[in-house]
């Protein structure tokens, strides 16, 4: 039987498939910092080029951003099912710098607690991830000189830095790229034995408030207590985003805001959620959200406002007594249900304009938004895929909900009226977006056979 | 009249005297970033070098941090009055540096709105300064080949970073410095025709806040909603640092606070201070303090609480989803009165602590502390300093009080039993601590002819 040909094969050659993510690591794809285009660029190419070494036809398509790499495979018939599937290219910023214990860029096998880890900035997100689907296709096309089903590829540049891109992209090319179904691989694992598919993702509406006051810095000394400082306004204002119970606290912004279903809630609970692990891996002991939801439903079901940054005035070591012009925070919301992006964008914006005192202007710049979203639980995609990976790992897979948003699914279904089946093979512990980011070796040696199970699987 | 001698010796050899500043502004030595160390050295040889030449005994004295220049001049004989003059050569640091119109180091004469200004990082605090005084002696010197007082200088490298060395220096070298009073050169004028003496100084106390939160950063997707956000909590905490009538809620922040003596309200209010002008100049249009005091009590005479940093999460272009695992902020308290430093500065760490809800813990760093001080009105080094003003400018010599803190005053009051008579020629609109730093043409050349002046008068 082919697929377990293709299986034996990938077993055989794990090492080469360890060296090919490696050099993939290798290349700085960071997208959100203009210093890293050319690194964006070379990775793009990397990717056309893996595209075509393993039997697709393969391009980089320029974008007014970073490039998007795309390529088709059509041999399996007009009868046959067709896929597009979605990873991307780039990766999150590395600072700060100084916490990581190796270079970022320079991935190597280390073990941890007798678990074997891949590490490196992209090693989870999403080039570990994106690499067991491409794996898998080689594999099918070495051994069978076919894949079971039609495979359109899109690998984006752009997924770290609110893909300003996409959406033109898929306008323009909606006839190129529309097929029956997506998949998409940037997802985690329910945990380390029990593989998932995520059904619900809440969307996101990323705003950046600068509020500016004095004409220039000034001396603390010379004007401290009589002129405005920006600082002390940010604060206030970004103090008033919640209430003492940890609801979020912008008038209108749970418009649209859905309760759980019985169902859903009980399917959830039955999980058997470890909380008290989930607190330990990040160093903290109890939920800081909507006292009344569980941490589950307040990371999977109810909508957020986090401050992701802020800056003002003196930063450096030692000490300046400056009253600075200007204090700035990047602020991000997690939607869920009906919430709309644009409503929510300028509730905020007013919020903050009613709270501005004399002498104070805010500036806003937009990082995007969109709607979340969830999926149908009863196709035949999600069944199929969801026997496959039962198979693979040895016990059910998990129907989940995800709190990060994935912007494309919403744009895929939008734009192109696919539904997306979103399988990962990430664990929580994999520290994406933040220093020391790892995939496990596990993750990347058995999502390898996932797809090779998958694509089999959406072929009968 | 030697005097005269000297003062037309000064306004011929005017470009000389501007050629010796710009070359002491070129000297990048910004003493709280590590990186100028080197630059903080050469330009305590440059200024050991100046006095020599002028005709002191000077050296390079090392401290644990950045060394002093101490000068000696003695030739007045043991009957003549002793004074000892003090300045500092380091700068502060010239972040943000795009906006510069210049390089802060490569000081030019520019024309703005038919003033001449000299251009640059430490051209007014404090180099442009502390040149006036040199300046004046060097001309005595060279005319009369004497000075008609005994005089010390000393010049420290750490004005601008807390002045770690000056208490052991000061306590270990108390002898040599002791002098019959100090002069210091480090303040402003009332206006641009106006000399001041100013008779009281407000006292600081600055602190770094750190608040830690999550182990490492954490993605704002999968954790947003749940996960302690250190940002938010730093929010709240400074947010509440004042009242809504612009009052510093810190418990007990007030004990030692004096009320204004009538007589002092009303020689204040004499001095015609134009408001509307003061927040023209930078920007805004009315004070921001305590609304039941005038904006030059405010400033003067009440005491700050200001935020002077901030930095948390994802700072760069473009956009994160991060909860970082810490947020920072450097606050500074301006004292006045009998407020203790020690005191403001734990009640300011138990007012944080009261606020840190579950999961998060605050570190505190201190960047130094001093008491407010006052100096009698009547003595004498004041009237002859005030007369010799007087007679330069045309006008009379202000007694005012200035917002900014310098400790040294006090330390010369608690180590070496001496008064300090402040006077400086500085400007409000000179930027000092803010990009595009200036020094007006006027304040230089005219504050050199007024310590020529102020030396003569202190011998009578």
């Amino acid at each position: 039987m082919s697929l377990d040909q293709v299986l034996a094969r990938l077993d055989g050659e794990r090492d080469d498939a360890l060296q090919r993510l490696f050099e993939f690591v290798r290349i700085a794809s960071i997208s959100a910092d203009p210093a890293y285009r050319d690194d964006c660029r070379r990775a793009a190419d990397w990717c056309s080029a893996a595209l075509n070494d393993a039997g697709f036809t393969a391009s980089v398509r320029a974008t007014i951003g970073h490039p998007m790499v795309v390529g088709h495979y059509k041999g399996a018939g007009a009868e046959a099912p067709h896929v597009l599937f979605y990873g991307h290219y780039d990766v999150q910023p590395v600072d700060p710098l100084d916490l990581w214990t190796r270079d970022p860029f320079d991935p190597a096998i280390i073990e941890v607690n007798g678990e074997k880890q891949i590490t490196g900035r992209g090693a989870s997100d999403d080039k570990g991830q994106l690499m067991t689907f491409l794996e898998a296709a080689r594999a099918w096309m070495a051994q069978t000189g076919a894949l079971p089903i039609n495979v359109t590829v899109l690998i984006e540049g752009e997924e770290e830095s609110a893909s300003p891109s996409m959406v033109p992209f898929l306008t323009e090319n909606a006839e190129e790229l529309k097929a029956d179904v997506a998949l998409v691989c940037d997802t985690n694992m329910w945990d380390r034995k029990t593989p998932a598919i995520s059904t619900m993702l809440r969307g996101l509406v990323y705003e950046e408030v600068i509020i500016h006051a004095a004409s220039h810095d000034l001396h603390s000394g010379y004007y401290g207590s009589a002129a405005r400082n920006p600082i002390h306004v940010l604060a206030a204002i970004l103090a008033a985003l919640h209430d003492e119970t940890g609801r979020v606290a912008i008038p209108g912004f749970y418009d649209g805001v859905p309760e759980l279903s019985t169902e859903l809630k009980a399917r959830w609970a039955a999980l058997g959620f470890d909380e008290k692990a989930f607190f330990d891996g990040i160093g903290l002991a109890q939920p800081a959200g909507e006292a009344e939801y569980s941490t589950l439903e307040q990371i999977w079901s109810r909508p957020s406002a986090e401050v992701n940054g802020i800056q003002g005035g003196y930063t450096g070591e030692g000490a300046k007594t400056v009253i600075p012009a200007h204090a700035s925070a990047k602020v991000s919301f997690r939607l869920v249900g009906d919430q709309d992006p644009d409503t929510v964008r300028q509730r905020f914006r007013a919020f903050v304009k009613e709270r501005l005192p004399a002498d104070c202007r805010a500036e806003f710049r937009s990082h995007g938004g969109d709607r979340a979203i969830s999926q149908p639980l009863d196709s035949p995609w999600v069944r199929k895929t969801q026997a496959a990976l039962s198979r693979e790992w040895g016990r059910d897979a998990a129907l989940i909900a995800m709190g990060g948003s994935i912007p494309v699914v919403t744009q895929f279904k939008t734009l192109l009226a696919m539904d997306t089946v979103l399988v990962g093979f990430g664990l929580e512990d994999d520290r994406i977006h933040s220093p020391n980011e790892k995939y496990n070796l596990t993750s990347f040696q058995r999502g390898t056979r996932s797809w090779a199970r998958i694509l089999a699987a959406l072929a009968a």
